[in-house]
């Protein structure tokens, strides 16, 4: 495809081409790879300071900072260290080749005396200001690859909502949730654009904007600001054991809207072919990005659930292989998905969903304790990692563009979009709802939507324009104010109030499902048919089909499933429950916890629970634990059995600190 | 550095200019990117194919195959499919820059127009014959870059080795397993640099050698086809049951004798600098080669050892927090190693010994098994991967040097060094050793010296040169022979053997310690002063300092050491035992399994233990599960029990497989 004959020209940075020939290219490489894991030890060393950090905080039952606000500060404050502390004058290994080509191409094979060696493209690391960008190696060293966050550190994360998505709460509100999902994304990124494009076209009239702003590149930022990140608030209200419906609206919303707002991006992206400079309306253009957005999404969702559904797993004596499989193949959603060009995110999370939902039911108890802990762990070091990655890009990004009207618009519309979104459609939903979306219950909604990992993600993705600079150090500034102040701030007000929310905490007993029929229509296929051919588990395909499939029913089911029939009620009653299904099934036990924060509880079958397993296991655990208002409530197998404390002996306390009953 | 003007030149690979004018960069690398998440694809679709074959295997008690040799065959199979069955042209966007420099940078700025790209080098492609290189884009772009195996892979294996040490029998052997693995390591080096220097001496002659091959790229390779394998024969041992003596001579042994390898052949580059032609014996330089031996293994065993001293972890009450603590400070070791210009894979496997030893006292059980888990599915996922790229490599790799003399003498050289290291040194060790080495037993060691990961990553690491590029390709083919040929046929033997093989199974009741009193003395100093400084375990300080230091020993002493002061014997009764206590403390149970596998016993605090659990928790479980002989031998609360059979309720089986007793 190259035809050019160009002259290039090797530019020096500094003299004394001797020294350089001495000394090899193994050693030059050597050199490099040593520096590059010092770079990443930096990173290692942020994540353990805060674990460290973390723990104290646990330790100390203090609340009012999240572990990845925590992981943003000490980002920061390395970031101000690397930017005026330390500089690491320019490597003497690199070369910069000034080649008047028209592309960057993503090999480049270059011919050293008879040797070709091969070279990946890294990316764009600044234009035009050529030596300024390349002052200080350490800065750029520190910066990693914006697809890193795409394939290796969003996966998991993704994954790790999708399996863990609360699955009895989620299916119960699922119609508001794609609700929120879906409507509300589109109308938050719809009115965010427009606000910016309003604040983009005065500063163009002052003359206050350095470059281009297109409306798309509106749209682009609404889309991206519009992805709220379930982490924050929910792990604080997993600790304050908020309404169940609101933690499950709530977190089913930030699951489902990162992957609304990922395809809508790219949409919007698809709108405005490079290239072409008319950025005015075209119907078709419209139209194609539409298309793109309905093939990209279902594409992304089929391959998901497929492979979630072709995880059927029948290794449940090597939980060792099981595992692995199950890792293999949720990876392996991931690649395909990009191979095919779906989104790999999109589909991890709903392979992840469905994998939760069938194929969790095939391990063995121990893969599912793996697996669960597997991701788990995951989870947390991406999750930390990346937060505290964008700590340190506030001061090592070089191309910042802060621009005070802009940011101002930013959070303005970043507001506005969020109101836009929850107040009208909660008013809609709730005129359909038996279980009303209380007002309060609408504000805590409004301001838990916190930006994250996702929206920080599609941000750095590209940051080669003037308007994209802008947009990243804009959102930057978004997902800081948004973690520490709406974080903490959420905290401070949840448990403030707590005690006097009786829109939160009512609703115990009088739960109605809502979009009844067919929800019933779905979990009843799902029951009778699904979950037999996917599972182990469920009734016999042989009761549930008529008898003519008779020979195809015996065929198509497992011979655990005869065995596990009994055992079906109990596995799936998260899906469907009637009132008098769950005043039967609970029983009321009171917990004690001791200071340590070791929560003690007694039940059949269920083990004790950390604070740290109702924070993260409580979503799969198979005798799940229902947080109901103040008390925990857990499923006992003697319905009749009085409420029951029970204070197991405490491990060593730090002196100091006597064990004590928590305020729940 | 550089000051050179060069004039470089584009050179096309086919025409057609204007095409990439339109395509913009994005696309391309959205291109690329797609073309990796297939490529990647690849490999996890072989990962799978392997999980679901050994499961098969496992299931069908197919013992012949290991998982590894196995994951070689399909690597193969889609080697040969690449080779044959697809060519994909040469990618378009791919550049040759020809230019006229002495060196290839690490990394490459280039400047497209006013922006900046980096490019970061890959690594070499090929030497001169330009367009054969490019010719099929699929192969050039499954190759990996070798530093993937020793920066990612590698770690987590060699890791994993040394957190599951067979401790106990691992110290007591410490004087043997030392011995093999650096006097025996180094005369292997040595043995195979002499005989295939005279090989090469006689290619020369003859005109049968294409390049150089210097005397020290002989010792190179004899380095290098000295690191065995802990891996294949173990899991057969494993499985057969086989004297804990030489599982853990052999395991210790193969653990180490990596890490000689490792350096050994380091320090043998070190002695030949670069761009030195002269290629004639100095002392200077040999002295230099020792000095740089001796640092950094010492300095990377310093680290590793620091490093797992450090990883005291406090954080009980927090699994997830301590897991990823655990998780990162290993990998941290790995980095500061690395970063340090030590040997990263030795440090992390001192590392991993030191943390089995004392900071796996300070988990909370939780975080026990989490570890343990953890680092299984990353050393069974890196594994099986290697051995696959292994078998893809055969037919992808495309600057194979197969030397149908070189490697017959290669294949010698092997058989001698190895029976040079083992037989001599058996002979000698054997008089002073209390528990003889048999001569049965030195016929297994000679043959379970397998070639694995390490002697292949070590090989692939530079194939630049002619010399370099005949040992990878023979190296190769010597895994492949070790792995296919050696492994079964040890499997063989041992499993015909087992039942009348006096000198392996003996020695049941007669064990002594070998090199008593240094050992007594650390084991001592270690017991009394750091267990209890480094764990919460061990006896109080306060018990064992002196009295005039009680205020720091109460101090040092963690406030949990006084609770566990009961428990410590058992915790610690790996490291050292006596005769009376061997055969007070250990009951015989006998053990019967159904047909999936399932290995059934009864022990207080012992789990059921799967196939797999023998396979791989063996040596970390605290209640260790010693085999010896033909039994299990588990130690149980109450040494006068009588020998117990157990059978518990199979699992549901497939028809047609009736549950029976094991033949042990």
């Amino acid at each position: 495809m190259f035809n050019l004959k160009l002259r290039c020209w090797i530019t020096a940075l500094r003299g004394d081409s001797n020294a350089m020939d001495n000394v090899s290219t193994e050693r030059l490489a050597e050199e490099s790879h040593r520096q590059d894991s010092a770079n990443l030890l930096i990173f290692i060393t942020l994540l353990t300071l805060t674990i460290l950090t973390i723990w104290l905080f646990k330790h100390r039952r203090f609340r009012f900072l999240h572990e990845t606000g925590l992981a943003m500060i000490y980002g920061v404050l390395v970031g101000v260290i690397l930017r005026f502390g330390v500089h690491v004058p320019q490597n003497m290994s690199d070369v910069i080749l000034g080649c008047a080509v028209n592309n960057s191409p993503a090999t480049l094979l270059v011919n050293v005396s008879g040797r070709f060696y091969e070279y990946t493209l890294k990316g764009e690391v600044g234009r035009g200001k050529g030596h300024q960008v390349q002052d200080d190696e350490m800065l750029r060293k520190v910066t990693f690859d914006p697809e890193v966050f795409f394939n290796i550190l969003l996966p998991p994360i993704i994954f790790h909502a999708g399996y863990s998505l609360k699955r009895r709460h989620f299916f119960r509100n699922i119609g508001s949730i794609l609700a929120y999902a879906f409507v509300g994304t589109v109308i938050s990124c719809f009115v965010i654009g427009l606000i910016m494009y309003g604040f983009v076209s005065f500063m163009k009239a002052v003359g206050q904007l350095g470059g281009d702003f297109f409306f798309t590149d509106c749209l682009f930022f609404g889309a991206i600001v519009s992805a709220t990140d379930p982490v924050t608030v929910l792990a604080i209200f997993n600790e304050l054991k908020v309404d169940v419906d609101l933690y499950a609206l709530l977190f089913g919303e930030s699951v489902l809207n990162d992957a609304v707002a990922i395809v809508l991006s790219s949409s919007i992206v698809a709108y405005q072919p490079a290239g072409d400079n008319s950025h005015s309306f075209e119907a078709m253009a419209m139209l194609k990005s539409f298309g793109v957005f309905l093939g990209v999404f279902s594409g992304s969702f089929a391959l998901g659930v497929a492979t979630g559904f072709m995880t059927f797993t029948k290794l449940r004596d090597f939980p060792l292989l099981e595992t692995a499989l199950f890792f293999l193949m949720s990876w392996s959603t991931f690649l395909l998905a990009e191979a095919c060009g779906f989104t790999g995110v999109v589909a991890v999370l709903f392979c992840g969903i469905t994998q939760a939902h069938y194929t969790f039911n095939n391990l063995s108890p121990d893969s599912q304790d793996r697996t669960k802990q597997l991701f788990e762990l995951l989870n947390f070091l991406a999750e930390n990692f990346i937060f505290s990655y964008m700590g340190l890009t506030l001061f090592s990004f070089q191309s910042h563009v802060f621009n005070p009207l802009f940011i101002f618009g930013a959070f303005l519309a970043v507001f506005l979009g969020r109101a836009a979104n929850i107040y009208p459609l909660s008013f809609l939903l709730n005129l359909g709802r038996k279980n009303k979306i209380g007002s309060k219950f609408q504000h805590v909604m409004m301001f838990a939507g916190l930006r994250g990992a996702m929206t920080f993600a599609l941000s750095i993705r590209d940051t080669a324009t003037y308007a994209r600079q802008m947009m990243f150090s804009t959102t930057l500034l978004i997902v800081f104010f948004t973690v520490w102040i709406c974080g903490g701030g959420c905290a401070f007000e949840l448990l403030c109030a707590s005690p006097h929310l009786p829109n939160i905490q009512s609703k115990r007993r009088d739960t109605k499902h809502e979009s009844a029929w067919p929800f019933r229509i779905w979990y009843n296929f799902d029951h009778n048919y699904l979950k037999p051919l996917l599972t182990h588990s469920g009734p016999p395909l042989t009761a549930t089909l008529p008898t003519c499939c008779g020979p195809l029913a015996r065929c198509l089911t497992s011979p655990q499933a005869y065995e596990n029939e009994g055992r079906l009620f109990d596995d799936d009653s998260d899906s469907i429950l009637n009132d008098a299904t769950v005043s039967s099934m609970y029983a009321d036990v009171t917990v004690s916890t001791d200071a340590s924060g070791r929560t003690v509880n007694r039940s059949s079958g269920t083990r004790g629970l950390s604070d740290d397993c109702v924070d993260h296991d409580l979503a799969l655990a198979e005798h799940e634990v229902a947080i109901r208002g103040t008390r925990l409530v857990l499923p006992v197998d003697d319905p009749v059995e009085p409420p029951t404390t029970v204070t197991l002996p405490s491990p060593p306390s730090p002196p100091g600190s006597e064990p004590r009953r928590q305020r729940l």
